[in-house]
């Protein structure tokens, strides 16, 4: 049976999404048809105007509806720590933790060959530009554990190795609420590594 | 971190749909800034448009953008024959699987009094005037296993008991592929009392 065109062409959008597949698509479109037509066309409305009311701070290029973002233009941040993250995610979920008082740099990405990113197509340019600037103290590298997170935050360390700033990775080890007996290798190296005299 | 009201707007769009919960729909909601304003405007029009561009085809009600669906309008099925299902979906399942040449009768649900979903809220009235018609030889109840399904079946069958119509429920037994070590009673149960002489 040929479904109409618009339910055709609303599964097609849904399953280009990521984790979403021809199947769940097709289930979120007949869905949809029975919601009211006042929340399609505020779904609607969202997706047209996602990306025109949105910007990217000018400073750390985190996400904004501002010239600069919450973080950036907020006072009471630490401005001396500067945390570099590769996604608007990665701020959301350090944010959530309450863990961190400073500012962030969001790179955008992570160095990938593979995929043909290289540094340049990420923030870093503007990343050393501001750490040149005497009021940052300390670069904080919470880029991925990921093999692209490493080589990334290993580039950016060099990088900045003639600047005189205080270089720091974030911390390595067990997760909470993790058995020792399925943690990886990796993680377990690490664990010893940054172990803590009681 | 407050996050731009657009994208907060888009999350809660997606939040509202079946089996994506709130990490998933922010998940979405990022991806989506980095794909292409014409897809955006894409799926925003489909959205917009999707209850305007269907229609519930004043035969059979099923889905369709035409004043009959395509099904009802084919001269080549069978019109002696109309199978009853609950939704749009089971219409799509049997169509894949070829395995039937009449015509559809969609209910749009299944009686369900803790939903307060009675025979009136379903296009029951409907099947009956049309199986009054000379031209409809059988019915088949096709509506699902489950305990809703199996009651609509038995509301229909003793609502067309005067008419003078062939009505058969679809086969029950095990599905393909299942270890009868896994098969729970009910379908044990059905699957000795639909066995086959070979």
């Amino acid at each position: 049976m040929k479904l109409p065109k618009v339910v055709e062409d609303l599964t097609n959008s849904f399953e280009k999404l990521p984790g979403i597949g021809r199947r769940s698509a097709q289930r979120l479109a007949f869905y949809l048809l029975r919601v009211p037509q006042k929340d399609l066309d505020s779904f609607a409305h969202s997706l047209t105007n996602l990306k025109k009311l949105t910007k990217i701070c000018t400073i750390c290029h985190n996400l904004t509806d501002q010239e600069q973002c919450a973080i950036c233009s907020d006072p009471s941040r630490d401005g001396s720590q500067v945390c570099v993250v590769e996604s608007f995610q990665d701020v959301l979920a350090i944010e959530k933790s309450g863990s961190y008082h400073g500012v962030y740099h969001v790179l955008h990405g992570s160095i990938s060959p593979l995929n043909n990113i290289g540094p340049d197509e990420l923030y870093i340019d503007t990343l050393i530009l501001r750490t040149k600037k005497l009021t940052v103290k300390e670069v904080i590298l919470a880029t991925n554990t990921s093999l692209e997170g490493e080589a990334t935050a290993l580039y950016i360390q060099q990088a900045l190795n003639d600047i005189k700033v205080k270089i720091s990775r974030i911390g390595r080890g067990l997760p909470t609420g993790v058995e020792i007996e399925y943690a990886d290798d990796q993680t377990l190296v690490h664990a010893f590594g940054t172990r803590k005299i009681l």
